[in-house]
């Protein structure tokens, strides 16, 4: 692998809140999933983290979610298929306009939270996301977990899809992620995780249980919501690069 | 007057709650002014009400607002400019992805209730407002009422302006809307409000006190959100027609 | 069976948008299910349907539902207990105050929507539910499903329970509701209602598939928020009462 | 001066997004301004806040705000007086609610950011939110800038009320807050705010101007939102203890 994508949820203040250093963490990863405003994101913020992107040459990314600011997009939401299209079309429309108003524009998407998670097992929902894209921007890559619905939905609407892994998750032997609600599930030691990032660059991680699993990546999500997560990102960019593997976008 | 533009609000249902019959308000008008999410307009029933305007062939602008559901965006916010620049830019970016969805695109912009009436005559939103379509859809008119902060904000930004006149609103003799919260500013009866259109077709009203004002517009507002509206907007399209004025959008 | 409740889900509108005529519907029911804010009813609007209830001799309880004005609150959400908890309480509190303000005062609980659903199946749900209603005002009665989660978790936590059945839905051989999803699961045809509603006096329903089942209710839910609706409620008063049983509240 | 009262917003946290440092700022605060939903606090961060206050002895008072979490209730809005009335009873009783759950209870009213700042000059709105209280919880006495709007028509509905200074903000010639948009409105200065507020315990402030301006004080407002306001409130707690004056709550 001769490049590989680091990408990052950022965006995500709002209003008088903060959250997370979006310039911090842009000097590290080349992807920004930027929040579309129903979990996170004011258009005021979401504005100035597009300036931040474009300033640093980051790659603008669509990060919708289900319409829940007070639970950050977190909580499953049995949202009807229709509905979801909408509510996905919607926040990429947004997204796309303050991204032009600052000499960007939106180049992929990566549903957030709650809606990521479902999406890898709902088949509906799946679909839905699929569909939503397809319909307002089929050029746009989808960014996804390997081997689930959202792949097989978005696959077979004919949108390109890319794969990512996360540099601070523990995975199970059949290559999904361990539930956040399960000891061990984070990462939290430099060292494991970058021993973690560096095997995703060979097609691997090891699982929970110490077995190998393959697993073909083309992009590692990386958190920048704490002054740790942002330093962190700096080790995983530099032994990333240090191995060989240069860091660029898949956009 | 050869041509003139009818314009109504609409797609201000919300999940649950409907409000006004979009459909039926299309037999009538050539000019949509849709809801964009923050005073009224769930994404689903936005594209509901793009798709009913597309297949009536009337034309669909965006009818962004303050961020209040509570108060149908009826109610002054003190919003700074920097921010109500972007929250019209969200709006505006949203509609235009559920109208590209369903085969439409937005091709003008009016501000909604409590937006509309404070840029008339507050410089600093009236610019923000401005701005906002400057920097994200410049090619796009501004529908205005004439002698506003809004139309000198528009044209001094390099936007093209279309003024308007409100059927069943009374005047005051500058040329003023009267208060909603005086005696008489809303106009009921079918016959007045067909003599006050025709009125505006040679360029004037009759003001509250009984003297005439001169008052150019290309487009006339009519309501569509009760059966009686419906009705009335039939009416009033009927007695244009019947006058030789054909109806058709100024976009 | 001497007397009976009937309750009706009330205070729905929000702001511009109205929903349902709960002066109408007050002159069927002697319960009134009260939206709370969070997935209908402003403040203005509830205190309204407060003051009308109290005109009319009905009685208040609270009809807390998930934060979800854009899906009615009809959407599961999967909130976390201690969350759940907490919403319940505040909605209860708000309504307590603004019932408080026109000389009424909540006297029981019934869940909305995807939440009353919910908790009839979802354990963790269920007893949060009984919690929040323990903490807040553990003298409240709460309607409930027979045999139902939210049952079994108020009776372990003290809580006294009433029991409800449905005047338009179609019950499964078990006695659970045909989900809303299924033909035939909500009834529409008058004579058949009212045939229902006699039954479930008689401590009885007819299920889908022709069979009778023991359904105690001392409840029944009927709708108010279509004109259809009010006047079947009252076509369901009149043959209770003509049946000889009194209608009145449990509370 | 034998007490003074010490008052810091809290509960602004919601959701995801935490701001200041409630537990933090009790250490010298004797009294709780804390946020009901509305411009800030989810429930279970209201509550999390209440449990707080009860354990550090800190009496709970409410802070109702413009329904605007977008702005966290720093932009005015032309509420009708007839729904600011109700938006205040809302509040209040959720509030109480959550503070009654953890065995506290609501003991003043103060409201907060923009609502705060119209009431010191608007007539019609002050005497909603005097309104809401007489008819919700008429006990309550009410935080207040001396000789404001708010003042007047709390006192002429019969309500306590109970006076406040700002222990970092500058005063005009006539005692009132100099714009937070004007230079010099806010001290930074450790030595200058304790000089402040020593003076305001002897029933004066110094203008910006330099004059002397005479200012009755029951209770002083301090901020706990950053790290370094925290300490400053420890400062300002050890400078009028040290002074003589024992900080105590007014309720």
């Amino acid at each position: 692998m001769a490049t590989i994508d680091l990408n990052s949820d950022v965006g995500e203040s709002y209003g008088n809140w903060t959250f997370g250093d979006d310039a911090a963490i842009f000097t590290s990863v080349s992807s920004a999933n930027v929040a579309c405003g129903f979990h996170a994101g004011d258009p005021s913020g979401i504005r100035a983290t597009c300036e931040a992107a474009v300033a640093a040459g980051v790659v603008i990314g669509a990060h919708p979610a289900y319409r829940d600011l007070a639970g950050f997009g977190r909580r499953f939401m049995d949202v009807a298929p229709k509905e979801l299209i909408d509510d996905v079309i919607y926040q990429i429309g947004a997204l796309e306009a303050l991204a032009r108003s600052v000499g960007g524009q939106v180049r992929y998407v990566k549903p957030h939270g709650a809606l990521y998670n479902t999406i890898v097992h709902h088949e509906a929902q799946a679909k839905a996301v699929a569909k939503a894209i397809l319909e307002v921007a089929p050029e746009l890559p989808l960014l996804v977990l390997p081997n689930s619905e959202i792949q097989r939905a978005a696959e077979a609407a004919g949108l390109r899809t890319v794969t990512e892994a996360f540099a601070d998750r523990a995975y199970t032997p059949d290559g999904t992620l361990v539930s956040r609600r399960e000891p061990g599930s984070v990462l939290h030691d430099v060292d494991e995780i970058v021993q973690h990032v560096l095997r995703i660059l060979d097609g691997e991680v090891k699982a929970i249980d110490g077995s190998r699993v393959t697993l073909e990546a083309h992009s590692i999500c990386v958190h920048g919501d704490t002054p740790g997560a942002v330093e962190m990102a700096a080790k995983i960019r530099e032994a990333i690069t240090a191995s060989g593997v240069d860091i660029a976008s898949f956009a």
